[in-house]
């Protein structure tokens, strides 16, 4: 009877398709079920996430990803496992992953069991999906979804969670679908007063200039680890940064509209609503800024 | 070695503290992990699901809720595997449950596994919360907490997945929370105009006179199945039902509000926002008239 044997080299020494390491330091086999029917993350979607890029076999910006997991944790009073083995599994994980491609690490925190006993708590990797390659390359067309709030509403309703990154993202992947359906790639939504917020998984950035500007987090926004890097990064450059309200009007009079993430890195909108947005004489500069800004910010 | 098997009474013979019926037919230990780490239930919360109270070993009203869950996959798109397996499992499960005490069962769908292949669909029984036996016998506090949306949003933004009962949660937990926090039992949610809405887990009922009002689904509110029965039943017994918008002096006013829900059954609110509802003359009808609903209305 043969064993599989996790080894150093991937699991069971084959290029694994799919990392697994949960928070107690064990590389796991991801084709195994991992949790249970009455798991928090399950049947409520009550937990929280990141998602980083993996490079040369490392995780980029750990530290601003495990910062923004602790305080979506704390808004949803989720127990906190601690930021070293957090650290220990995304190191062993990317490690795991190797340095050979580039990987899609994902970070899932949960409540735990229904039932009671300890957060569920594990790091995978897997490939980059072919769409992401494709959104760094060519662009994206983005359609502008209302998503019905108000950008105060964040401050008089904490438990709307509107600035933590929780498991619960059917909406967002409707919204996807629904945009899809219209035959464009991604969304900007749009709060009760027409002001630009988010996309479903990413920043929105735009170029004024030499001016970079995306909207205030305050505005019911998840703050952006890789808008955050470039923000960092972008002065050194002759770009100045700004946090400013948006309007839809002000992306398409803009020199450039890009979604900002963690993994697709910077991708230009170059279709709004249907309307061909302007060429940008910043696009080369701002992808490289990217690229600097994940190399370089918040390696922990 | 001794093995574990599956016999007709409960899993491994024992009497089970939860039961699960994957949509296979298949009984399974629930003490098991059955999800994947890329199950998009896990990831996404992307899913459905129902809860249905079981009693004398069988489901109460499986109908409306195989109704309902279909209508939530339908908003999500998700893949619909087809009545009659839900049917099966929803019997199996309650079966293996058995006829001895109440149980708390939950329909799960979703999307599946990230990687691809068959959406994830099963059934769990577990024992009823001591929460929902205290509710139904000494009534509930509850707090309004603003939702944020407006009732008219539903019918503009069908992405928000309003009147589906997804699995993505957490801000109906986090709502919760803060309720507690503040030393109330429950949430009644109401829309930026002030309109009320539904609470985290169920419907709103209120008595005016021999007139039961609950705010209608079109405002963006989960349609109630143990709204809808109890509306069927309680013309019989001399009640008038009406859907008619609600603001919270309308709770105030009435004459008994209720939570209503399908493991809950009715909670009567005795107290909203601090303030000490008056008794109602309706309490004992209502409470009888609802347990009338769930025993005969919807059996499939």
């Amino acid at each position: 009877m043969e064993l599989l044997v996790v080894t150093g080299s991937g699991y069971g020494g084959r290029m694994a398709e799919q990392v697994l390491v949960t928070l107690d330091g064990q590389v796991r086999d991801a084709a195994a079920p991992l949790l249970h029917v009455d798991d928090l993350a399950v049947i409520r979607g009550d937990g929280v996430f990141e998602t980083l890029l993996v490079r040369d076999g490392r995780a980029c910006k750990p530290a601003l990803h495990l910062d923004r997991l602790e305080a979506s944790a704390r808004a949803l009073d989720l127990p906190w496992p601690g930021r070293g083995l957090w650290t220990r599994a995304v190191e062993a994980a990317a490690r795991e992953w190797g340095g050979d491609r580039e990987g899609w690490m994902r970070l899932v925190l949960s409540r735990g069991r229904e039932a009671g006993g300890p957060p569920t708590a594990f790091v995978t990797v897997g490939a980059v999906a072919e769409r992401v390659l494709r959104a760094r390359q060519d662009g994206v067309s983005a359609l502008t979804l209302p998503r019905g709030y108000s950008v105060d509403l964040s401050a008089s309703a904490p438990w709307q969670l509107l600035g933590a990154k929780t498991l619960s993202y059917a909406t967002n992947m409707a919204a996807l679908r629904h945009a899809q359906a219209q035959g464009a790639d991604e969304v900007v939504f749009t709060s009760s007063e027409g002001r630009v917020l988010e996309g479903p998984r990413s920043t929105v950035v735009i170029a004024r200039g030499k001016t970079l500007i995306t909207p205030p987090p305050e505005q019911g926004i998840l703050p952006g680890t890789t808008q955050k890097a470039l923000f960092e990064v972008a002065p050194d450059k002759g770009y100045s940064c700004e946090y400013a309200p948006l309007f839809p009007s002000d992306l398409i009079a803009a020199e450039g509209v890009w979604l900002v993430s963690s993994v697709t890195l910077a991708a230009r909108v170059h279709t709004l609503d249907g309307l061909t947005l302007q060429s940008s004489p910043a696009a080369e500069d701002v992808a490289s800024l990217v690229e600097l800004a994940v190399e370089t910010i918040g390696s922990d």
